[in-house]
């Protein structure tokens, strides 16, 4: 059951999901928010079996996984609102208008409607969220795109039980046959991504695999949309005052949100920049827990080991604290080093590691902060008086999709301002978030009705609004 | 002036747009509109001496070049409008909630904010509104980005003198220096794809210079959003009812289409598709003129010639009007045939030609439509009470970014639902625009600040709302 997918069983998967689509894609959003719904019920109900054996394929642990299951719950029940109030339609309608200063303007009228089938990726470190269930999917489906999930090879025996009770919940709900499925084995998500009846990816994981999905995406044929969120290393910049007047509790903070989960987010903080001057590295072995953690699978164990290796014997790097290879690990340099070579330190190392940099002066915050690439997130821990903070922060907005002040970045709620991307290599898609209700645009394009009758018209773009959506008139 | 730009020449202008833009993308949005009014006002004087010019290098003559001058100075103008209301940049606040379902939400925030450099690629066959100071040099520039662009070798002495008065415009309203430039010659274009200062392309024209600077764009180490417009053949369908009550007038209105700019829109519809029964095709050798029309350059001219030449050749093609090689051009086969060999006959011929297509039966239409391939337009000529016509537009829907009922595709109104795309060939961003307010969003990306202090704040996020833009609230 979690064998490899055949080429045979992709293409009749392929063909199911895209047979599905043409059903699924006209039903009116409000009417796909109860299939949503059974979904994520059908998710409450089966967590206790599917927690179980999560705890059994990973190594996250029953409390993390059972929170992990609201999230997931949450988000879709939070696009079924979406699509019920229907502001994501963008429903747009200029009336004919024989005065408009180009010349006579037709009736035009513009909505977003579904890409067409959508392959979604899993993640590892999240085996719910951002899984076989997870956000992209919950996305899609109420984008009213049909979903093929590529399961990770971290958890199979969970992605084929979630299959399960979300195909048995949709069938329920009486959605079309083949709307959602799942497929297993690198080469078959490689096919499913190269496949015309494809019309977008999805995708959690590293550089490596996210290019390598991403180039499979661009060189089609018919090249179609790939959103990766690939690596990030989240730095953390602390001003001279906040270190001054916060240095252990920013100390401890981070600590806390750097091993979170044995450091296996997506928004771990891997770099804190400090003041030489507040003697804030002399505090981290106090702060950091000796305990080895028990990290995903051995693939991550490996290549956590190998990352930190290589960090470690780059020169000028000094480790603050190292006990067990597996226990959170704290490494030091400074500024004027990270400076000189930069992609030698600036590097996401995927595990409970991170490395203190120490800075003389101010300005050097902006130095490294105008070196970033794209980043998910970049975080200042400053004080509300600080000189620097007005352009810093300018300038971490044009490198990193979220901006936080004093706080940190572990822990992504899911609302509707928030922004889980950033440029390249954050992400593949800058203009687009994997987490929040703006996820839903990603599985969306944008068509427009030229003089169409009323009965012709989607319902979201008539004058009676059936639907009762907010549109944007003229 | 107009040589080809060389490496250092470019390097410089890359220096200076990057420069540039960091100045530009700060200045609030409202601030932007006195400089793309200044444009607009400098481009309204300096009319009549580019309007000569283009005369010189283009046959579209005075009368359409006086129009599309309009055009440019009305899309400026309506930018301007777009960034003072504020509405594009989706200002969205979600107040901290301690009671949000999936755990405490934090204060979060989004904002669109502009990417960086872009480089336009300009057309040949609007040398105003999709050129130098085109939709895409518009839309870049209001959204907060720098621009470079590179000149249309069909009109190399009007891109110059169009930049210097775009330049003299940005100068005298105090736009920073390097804000907006031009390079010549295909060689520096590419090179301009490719440096790593450039952030985004946007492009109007072929599919095969197109396809290849998508290409430079998604292979680059840091791959960026390429937004090209390509190629289409906008088909039309004409349904039995229709064909019956409005047949001449019909083919009388196509006519005019397909020849209107001797047939050098992105918008020409390149396939009418009749019923066998109503005799359309008869009406046509009578409807078409027979005078030779001039096309835009010698490249075209020769392109032309040679893509007429392969569809006429196309097995089962035959000719109902053909006179001069350059005058206009209908070919006529059955949709049997094209069903048959699909990619024989949906191919954009740039020029006055069309292909008539005769069915038998009304099935057939739909046939057509789902064998398309992205289309920028699609049309129907029907009436109200065509059982056809629900399931036609559901189709079509999926293929065009746009869906005209009984008007014709040329002419693209610069509107706020207008939606210029379509999925590939058509473009290679179908979820974007080219053509309408909602161009601005293709130079945009989300930022959302968390638990930011309200002074640090774009002014778009603050609670005091200084810029008086709509924000959406929790």
């Amino acid at each position: 059951m979690t064998d490899p997918t055949s080429p045979q069983e992709l293409a009749t998967k392929l063909d199911a999901a895209s047979g599905a689509f043409e059903r699924w894609s006209r039903i009116q959003p409000p009417d796909r928010a109860p299939v949503l719904e059974a979904i994520a019920s059908a998710l409450e109900e089966a967590a206790p079996k599917l927690v179980a054996i999560a705890d059994e394929e990973t190594s996250l642990g029953e409390a993390r996984l059972r929170n992990e299951m609201v999230r997931t719950v949450f988000q879709l029940r939070l696009f079924a609102q979406a699509v019920t109030q229907g502001e994501y339609l963008g429903a747009t309608i200029d009336h004919a208008d024989p005065e408009w200063p180009m010349g006579p303007r037709p009736d035009l009228r513009r909505v977003l409607e579904p890409l067409g089938p959508v392959v979604v990726f899993s993640a590892s470190n999240f085996p719910f969220a951002f899984s076989v269930a997870g956000g992209d999917t919950a996305s899609a489906l109420a984008a009213g795109c049909s979903v093929v999930v590529k399961a990770h090879s971290g958890h199979p025996r969970l992605s084929a039980a979630t299959a399960e009770v979300v195909q048995h919940a949709l069938a329920s709900a009486g959605a079309p046959e083949g709307l959602f499925d799942v497929i297993f084995g690198t080469e078959a998500g490689r096919a499913a991504m190269a496949d015309p009846r494809v019309k977008a990816g999805a995708f959690t994981g590293s550089i490596e695999a996210g290019r390598a999905l991403f180039d499979i995406a661009a060189g089609r044929p018919e090249p179609v949309p790939f959103f990766g969120e690939l690596g990030s290393v989240n730095p953390v910049f602390v001003t001279k005052a906040a270190a001054e007047r916060r240095g252990p509790a920013i100390v401890s903070e981070f600590v806390g949100s750097f091993t979170l989960g044995a450091g296996q987010f997506c928004t771990k903080p891997g770099i804190l920049l400090v003041p030489a001057s507040a003697g804030l590295a002399d505090l981290l072995p106090g702060a950091v827990p000796g305990e080895p953690l028990t990290l995903l699978n051995s693939r991550v164990r490996s290549s956590y080991a190998s990352g930190l290796d290589e960090l470690r014997n780059t020169a000028g790097v000094r480790v603050l604290v190292s006990g067990d290879p597996m226990a959170p690990t704290a490494l030091h340099t400074t500024s004027a080093e990270l400076l000189g070579n930069p992609e030698a330190y600036l590097r996401e190392v995927f595990g409970p590691a991170a490395l203190v940099v120490e800075y003389a002066d101010e300005g050097e915050l902006l130095d490294v902060a105008k070196i970033l690439d794209g980043q998910l997130t970049a975080t200042i821990q400053g004080e509300d008086d600080d000189e620097v903070a007005g352009e810093l922060i300018g300038v971490l907005a044009a490198k990193a999709g979220r901006v936080l002040w004093n706080q940190w970045p572990t822990g992504v709620s899911v609302t509707y301002a928030q922004q889980h991307g950033g440029p390249y290599p954050a992400t593949t898609a800058p203009a687009t978030t994997s987490v929040g209700t703006e996820a839903i645009s990603r599985f969306l394009r944008p068509v427009a009705y030229q003089n169409v009758p009323q009965h012709l018209l989607p319902p979201a773009l008539r004058d009676a609004n059936p639907m009762g959506i907010p549109q944007r008139v003229s």
